[in-house]
């Protein structure tokens, strides 16, 4: 496989990070993981969207990746999956240089990677549901950056993974702000409930298109706080993100939600989104 | 300059870090600083005794890097560093698999680097002080652990440097916890107050170190919870830790601590932690 490096196109193994980046010694990057669809980017330009935002939140001396595009394409093209499905992973440090708490100069070049694989939905989960486990909120309050900074979040996963679950969900003083690698949406007498945007919560590509849905649907949302009392007694549960696209949660804490099975509004959310994805692959 | 990786003894340069390494992409490690006083290692036992607490927080597959000190010891020597000050950086992360939130199976070996570096104290900041500012305490929840993911720190110190000062200090709550690289220190009518150990600050090695120090000139020592109005109307204030040892804080917020003066326990502490070393030193 090619990835690529600073303005490089190379083999995977002749990718190198210094011991001195600063995301490697510090967590001080970002990333994004945009899915393509027989070679077609999904929502691409929301995600630099969102990267750019993150760069300039972090004072990165370069805050336009719209180029990043090109590139994640052009990966595709190399790696032959322009007619399957994979996901492109871009990362962005603020360099490599003698460590140091404050930020080295703005000649410092941030150091730039991107990376493409082949990519195999987990179908049977979309289908028929997964359970999770609820979590203490452990991270730090600027949950809205897409940072590398992402220990509480890999521990909180594992946590739900040891106990034989496949998503940690976080709650905050007793309030739902989302999972380890997704958002978090409920059903309740046919309303879809979600968390509002904030420092709290990463504010999900998958998440805005669902919300869109919704409004084709002529489904009614709320986005507001959510107690953990509200979830146990949810109509449906889903996580929603790039990777588990709309995902039914059927347990929570090993406690059946609407009957173990994927609910209505689930299930026709599912289907609006993979026509949004089609709709995308025609374009 | 000769650095350690995985086993191997390299030139710096020729170290080279995988793109797939979850401390560079998750910030899933940990690391040490520790400080060598003319080549010798100073509370090496403590620091990696620490280490092992994070390895062991962290589930890591070993939890014992006792060997990490003849490794320092080997890199001082190589390097030319023993008759010299310098400090040695140990970082540990989960190593080098396919990106993923859960944990890699416990086959995957760790990455362990190691590097030394010679060191030049801000001895004029150690005499005449250092400002400081306050910012909110945006961290994770689990200070305790020495952990690479550092974005929070490296943020609020640029912050401190970016308005003339040198550390930035952290309030959670209203709550002193501590500075982006440091642990804080106050004097009020001869009383040493720190807040006391929790999983909001990083035990230091150092504050452990002048603690000893208290108890040996018969200072009283309270460890307990300090709030935002205490620091400024504290007799003295200081940063302590492995690279600033105790530096007072002579300006917080642009406001005159201790008119403007390193204060007398500030400097008897020092002193005694002076002779602390030499006692090192000749061990």
């Amino acid at each position: 496989m090619i990835s690529y490096l600073n303005g490089k196109f190379l083999k995977k193994n002749d990718i190198y990070i210094s011991p001195d980046d600063r995301g490697f010694l510090m967590s001080d990057g970002i990333y994004e993981v945009i899915r393509s669809y027989q070679g077609h980017l999904f929502q691409s330009q929301q995600h630099i969207h969102r990267l750019n935002a993150g760069a300039d939140a972090l004072q990165f001396k370069q805050t336009n990746f719209e180029v990043l595009i090109e590139i994640a394409e052009e990966l595709i093209k190399i790696n032959n999956l322009s007619h399957k499905d994979s996901t492109v992973y871009m990362q962005i440090t603020r360099g490599s240089v003698p460590r140091s708490h404050r930020f080295p100069s703005l000649e410092t070049p941030l150091t730039i990677y991107v990376d493409t694989k082949e990519f195999f939905p987990k179908m049977e989960e979309i289908k028929n549901g997964v359970s999770a486990i609820l979590v203490p909120d452990q991270r730090w309050c600027r949950c809205n950056i897409k940072s590398i900074s992402l220990l509480a979040n890999t521990m909180a996963h594992q946590q739900a993974i040891e106990s034989g679950a496949q998503e940690a969900i976080f709650l905050r003083n007793g309030f739902l702000t989302e999972g380890s690698h997704t958002n978090v949406f409920l059903v309740k007498n046919n309303i879809v409930i979600t968390p509002p945007k904030s420092n709290y919560i990463l504010s999900g590509i998958t998440r805005e298109v669902l919300l869109d849905c919704c409004h084709d649907l002529h489904i009614p949302v709320e986005e507001r706080p959510v107690v953990e009392k509200e979830l146990f007694e949810a109509d449906e549960l889903m996580i929603v993100g790039t990777t588990v696209e709309v995902t039914p949660v059927i347990k929570l804490n090993h406690q059946t939600i609407n009957k173990g099975t994927s609910g209505l509004i689930t299930t026709k959310l599912y289907e609006h989104f993979k026509t949004t994805k089609l709709y995308h692959d025609q374009q």
